[in-house]
């Protein structure tokens, strides 16, 4: 077929000329292992520093190899014009105030300067032997400046099972729990990249049989399986946003672990919220998945009945097919057990929906916000995504390899998150997040 | 006496040469009526830019000028040394973080700067008419860029008032209020200042009376009376703050005007607590108060009983006696009416213990960290700091000169707040916090 005499075909023509980034066909010549999450259809955007040069920079993970997008830039193989220098920075955030438009340019770029059948990076031994770093030799950081951190509640299954334990079967679903995505602000300042250590948080413990709280180390500390919106775009104060706005403000994913005190939580959470019980630490993945690549895995979710009021309705799929998997190793162990899988999917309001309300009484959203999902449990037993619900409040102890039982996390142990939409023939995903228990003093 | 010869008295001998800028008989060469807010012992920070010089800088305010000091920095007049450029700045956010010292140091510099007795600046024309700057010629704005905006609830008349509203007298405190000073993150991100106009939010409704929410502009609009803690210095992730380390990470005081959807509250708070009915606005005065200005009006605060856990202690007064007055001016009146006249020094929970208990469980604090203080009521029924509670739910609503009828804030309506210190023969005012209602569309 010619393109040239196939009138009203541009993107027909763009696309024979050159392949969408998430074309499943692509190659990169950098060498990827089919288990890898990160093939040339992923690229998803993270900060990191190496030895050798230890400025903070952006980088894109391909195969096992960082793509060094500040030395792109500065060779002139990026553009992002009139702005400069975004990718030389300790964030992601001035990349992606620059808009939807220019993340998707940046990325199909990348993605062309990658592929197998473009000499110019894969040829020159010299550029290549500074734009690509072993990710074995980087430290990687938090991606993001976190503006503001917002915590939502949105697995239904989730939201039944904690009614169920805390206030019996027939009341499981507060009433206002399918009207709307219930959500709270978390604490900004202490969202820390995969890896960071968890000290076991103090606070004020009392529990039904004691007559007086005491100050001392949680004794219930648990992990909440999330994923976290990355907002790329501010809107303003007193707006609200359509479907299609909230969805353009999203520049991606991570995975995220909202550690919880439950102890804390319960003694303090009426009737304000929770507060200290989430304040002391919440883990992201260092890599940012774009929404872009996510594009390939979006279904539909769980019907909505009730139907959403007018302002949350959504005209589109807003769910994604994302596997998630969570592992546990006490000391000892040689290898993270498995203690969860599920799947993004079944959320039953989503990130759009979440964005939406967010925004509805004015609230202004800001470039480097992260929407935490809420804890994502499915309807099968070995899908819930906390501790608090595995072990059905302590009265079901996991039994890990080895013997040791668990009902919450104790001193040592270590918890991994991975999350990936599987393709055909690759996969698109988010590495892990990892956190290790520390002793309280 | 002299000085030299009686060893053991340094300090003495510095208040003998150089008066403290709190002192009572202080004056400026800079006039100040006696009903100023901005004395000479008052100094507060503030950002501003004028008409002619458009640039965001650091001021502080002297009766009805403002000091601009990024003027005297650049005259060599401030050394803040290492550091430079800290006024020519947007917020008070970098001075704020070097620390308590300077933060002294620098505003006995100032005082003695404007003494009424120091020629310097007094006597330089063309230097005074650069850095004096008349306040009706200058736009106030934000003073501080907001890291994490959290939300206290430490007044037990307040709790109580709700408690009872609500609850019923019996079990008006819930069984956690007296051991710990409850709070909630609010959000960071539409904390504005003085004169912005707040429009009237929208959100989801759901009355008793009616089986399924809608989606509707706030009935219930309504007002909180709050002082504000501005952090001026961070801590650390996991680390915990004795009581002089939670003071001296305190750079000063704004007013703040928490406002509130009652209606939008009611149906979406449990069980995460309140979200979209507080964040939609939230004011603050433009000049931020010190610490050190605040001193000379300490006072010990109710007593506590249960006596706080250890975490919790306070071996000195950290209360203030400071005056505040909120008052409501509807469309068509020509001058607001008081409508709530009360006193910080009621607060049951210091922001000094507000401070200890936010940072216990780990969480790091931040420069620029913004705590509310919690509706501030006393313990008479003119001293009630929110709509709410002046009208009672709703059944006794107030009335205003002219005879307009309040439950709750209609559009138009403006709601100043203002506070002072009375010292003797001056006072250490705050100036105001100003909103007018705006139509929700």
């Amino acid at each position: 077929m010619d393109a040239r005499v196939e009138p009203g075909h541009g993107d027909l023509r763009l696309e024979n000329r050159v392949p969408h980034p998430n074309d499943p066909k692509l190659r990169s010549f950098v060498e990827v292992s089919q288990n890898s999450d990160f093939p040339i259809q992923n690229l998803p955007y993270g900060v990191f520093s190496t030895p050798a040069y230890p400025a903070l920079r952006v980088g894109v993970a391909i195969g096992d190899v960082i793509l060094d997008l500040a030395v792109l830039e500065n060779e002139g193989l990026i553009d992002v014009s009139p702005a400069y220098g975004v990718f030389a920075q300790g964030s992601v955030n001035a990349f992606m105030a620059l808009g939807p438009k220019v993340w998707s340019s940046t990325r199909a770029k990348i993605s062309e300067l990658l592929r197998h059948d473009n000499p110019h990076l894969r040829d020159n031994k010299e550029l290549r032997s500074r734009a690509l770093v072993p990710m074995a030799d980087a430290k990687l950081h938090l991606p993001i400046a976190v503006s503001g951190y917002t915590d939502f509640y949105s697995s239904r299954e989730h939201a039944t099972n904690v009614g169920v334990m805390f206030r019996g079967k027939d009341n499981a679903l507060q009433p206002n729990w399918l009207y709307m995505p219930i959500g709270y602000n978390g604490r900004a300042s202490t969202v820390v990249v995969s890896g960071t250590g968890v000290k076991r948080p103090r606070g004020q413990l009392k529990p039904p049989t004691v007559e007086v709280p005491s100050f001392a180390p949680c004794k219930r500390l648990d992990f909440e399986l999330e994923m976290g919106v990355v907002v790329g775009q501010p809107s303003a104060m007193g707006g609200m946003l359509t479907e299609a706005q909230a969805e353009e403000m999203i520049f991606g994913f991570v995975l995220l672990n909202d550690w919880s005190a439950r102890d804390i939580q319960q003694w303090e959470y009426v009737p304000l919220g929770p507060f200290l019980a989430k304040a002391f630490a919440t883990s992201i993945s260092p890599w940012v998945v774009t929404r872009e690549a996510l594009e390939p895995f979006r279904v539909q979710g769980p019907e909505q009945d009730p139907a959403p009021l007018a302002y949350l309705r959504q005209g589109k799929p807003n769910n994604f097919d994302l596997e998630l998997d969570v592992a546990l190793r006490a000391a000892g162990m040689n290898e993270p057990a498995r203690i969860c899988h599920t799947n993004f999917k079944y959320m039953y309001w989503s990130s759009v929906q979440q964005l939406m309300h967010h925004a509805s009484s004015g609230c202004a959203m800001n470039v480097g916000d992260l929407l935490g999902s809420g804890t994502i449990s499915g309807p099968e037993k070995n899908q819930r995504g906390s501790l608090l619900e595995i072990s059905w409040n302590g009265t079901e102890p996991v039994e890990l390899p080895g013997g040791a039982k668990r009902s919450f996390l104790e001193d040592g142990d270590s918890l991994v998150m991975r999350g990936w939409c599987q393709g055909d023939g690759y996969r698109v995903g988010f590495g892990e997040v990892e956190g290790t228990i520390l002793p309280a003093e």
